[in-house]
């Protein structure tokens, strides 16, 4: 597949102290490509995760939740090409075994390595795979291979994903930086790709989840590829604790570093929906005056998600009607009459009409960009969201009409 | 656009006492077609309805909502290329003097005059076009007329969709024949589309509104081509109470008239979802052993809906992972350990894994097939379901990336 026209360079990631990676080919599904990587962390590292809410998620994923009660992470292991998914006992053995040589090339225990799989559902894993490179990743780790990393875990995605902020606590810098892949199958809650992201601050489990889950609400939570949901979505936050700033008790003095955390996050959610299957236009939807936030970022899911919307879009067709059905069918609050619709920030429709000379020649000029932005205006309440999608082509339909083939 | 490979051809319907037919080329939209269609039926005729649960509905569906309740219909006016959705006070107005004119021209009130719309939405609804050929359509109603009725009211349909059946009430015959329209933006509930079916029984409003709410739900809210919900949908049925059978007083005695109901609901279902916009192939979903009958229902729209799903059948891959991934995302009771799917009659997996020494042979063939069959277990409870979806093929993309213009 050519790379996506929404593409964006990766970019130069910072090395976070306490983190190497290391990437090998193991043939699990594709030729001629790194599919596994594995990453080490220094003793101490603290994690918080966010999984899938499908209700038949993969083995790594109920593995993931099983050892994420510890909070304590020194590997972590991921692969691309078989998700793990609906295998069975088989899959978690998968799972269990693939960490314990994991955990044996890291000097660690089995409970502290995190697993992650993504690909086709349903196939046996070939754990062995896995475990004969373990050897060979675990002589090469580097804390300088974010690039390989993110390469290593791409499935149908074209381009890789990263993103990279520094922030201060207590006057110190710490440094945040992360990897993602997509990119169909993307839905919330919570939005269905794999995330990991690591930071040298050193910030207690219970606090590091609590600024994890905040921090996917306005990033991962808000983007959508196809409204289908993954089995294995898992983003993971890890820190390493190796900067020297002071102890964190709480999260006052964490102000910077959750802006900076958010950063990341909504940089990677953005660079996954950029890479939307087939996308070749990201949607940007801006949901104002609904009855609250929640009500406001439905309503835009609805709209995202509306095929008709988004092949409309791909047509390069500014047809606000199918906008305004997608708001009715999100089942929010809304009152036909009251409702105001804009592309390209030109309002076409206010009061549950047409504007008056609508004039559709600036429209159709935006409609032929590559970010298409909307607003919706409900005229009832306070409520916003800020919600990303990408239009429906002939190249999704490609691309998911073939992809075990 | 070619003729759906799933189509079924129009039966002969049964011409029904009390109603006529007559249709005309208003040039509302289309060139060189039929594209409104009036109805006149007897005094006394009795109706009853069903309409979208879109937030952001029609001015027709405003009316018909509003007339309902006298429970009264003298005639009933359709047209197509334009849904006179999003007009404000003038979409209502349209409605207004196309119903007066309709009410004139059959010597009736306006409030006895049902009306539908379908085609784009937000552009301003030229009534006067309606208007101008209302004489033309009074004089030439003819109680044989369905096929041309059927016809007027088509959009993006590829085929004319019709049903009929006959019942007997206290040893009476009595007919019922109806007509509908899909064919996208076909999601329950109710499914949106339009329906007018006529019966010659002497049905109270009340009672008919029972039969026909209840026998929507395991026809048209049963069906869904993409997820999306028109702002337009609509199913009417008039009773003309030309029959000579015996006064109706309850649903007793109106089993056999039920089940006819149901059948002409379901004909014409099927007929919709067999012509969804770029539909190559038909996909029958049951779903057993879930909590509910609701629960399974949804798993089965889960299913039925699922971008991913649909371009793996239109790519013919008889892709189950995708079906469990549908499941899980349902947010229904799901066990991700007791689920087995099925394709074609072949239980593909089972108690959570793939059937040991599955052979795919006879799936990939039956994938090759028009009729796509689905079964899934949740092996949870007896909660029931059977819903009709068809494949998200390049056709659809097409149509709606290119409908307004």
């Amino acid at each position: 597949m050519p790379i996506s026209p929404l593409a964006v360079a990766f970019p130069r990631l910072l090395p976070v102290a306490g983190v190497r990676f290391a990437t090998a080919a193991a043939g699990i599904r594709y030729r001629g490509r790194t599919d596994v990587m594995l990453a080490e962390f220094a003793p101490g590292t603290t994690v918080a995760g966010v999984f899938t809410r499908n209700q038949c998620p993969g083995a790594p994923v109920t593995w993931c939740r099983e050892i994420l009660a510890a909070g304590q992470a020194r590997g972590l292991l991921v692969n691309a090409g078989n998700a793990n998914v609906f295998n069975g006992i088989a899959g978690m053995n998968a799972v269990r075994s693939t960490a314990a040589a994991a955990a044996q090339a890291l000097g660690c225990r089995s409970e502290e390595i995190f697993t992650a799989s993504t690909g086709v559902i349903g196939e046996p894993m070939p754990a062995e795979r896995m475990v004969a490179v373990m050897d060979e990743l675990a002589g090469r780790l580097d804390p300088d291979h974010w690039d390989e990393a993110a390469r290593s875990i791409m499935t149908t995605d074209t381009f890789p994903k990263g993103a990279t902020r520094v922030a201060r606590i207590g006057g110190v810098e710490v440094r945040i930086s992360g990897i993602a892949k997509g990119s169909g199958m993307i839905a919330p809650d919570m939005a269905t790709m794999l995330a990991f992201v690591v930071t040298d601050a050193a910030i207690p489990a219970p606090i590091l989840q609590s600024l994890l889950k905040s921090g996917a609400e306005p990033s991962f939570n808000c983007i959508t590829v196809d409204s289908d949901t993954s089995t294995s979505d898992t983003l993971l936050l890890f820190a390493t604790g190796q900067a020297p700033h002071p102890p964190v008790q709480d999260t006052r003095g964490l102000v910077g570093f959750r802006k900076a955390l958010i950063a990341v996050l909504h940089d990677l959610a953005q660079a996954v929906v950029r890479d939307g299957e087939g996308a070749q236009k990201l949607i940007d939807i801006t949901v104002t005056g609904a009855v609250s936030a929640r009500s406001a970022r439905r309503i835009g899911l609805a709209i995202a998600n509306s095929p008709l919307v988004k092949t409309a879009i791909a047509g390069g067709d500014a047809n606000w009607g199918r906008i305004v059905m997608a708001v009715g069918k999100a089942g929010e609050p809304a009152d036909r009459d009251r409702l105001a619709v804009a592309i390209g920030g030109v309002w076409m429709a206010r009061d549950g009409q047409i504007v008056a000379g609508y004039d559709e020649t600036p429209v159709v000029a935006h409609m032929r960009g590559l970010e298409i932005r909307i607003a919706v205006d409900l005229g009832l309440g306070r409520g916003r969201a800020q919600v990303w999608g990408c239009d429906l082509t002939h190249g999704y339909v490609d691309i998911n009409g073939a992809y075990r083939s």
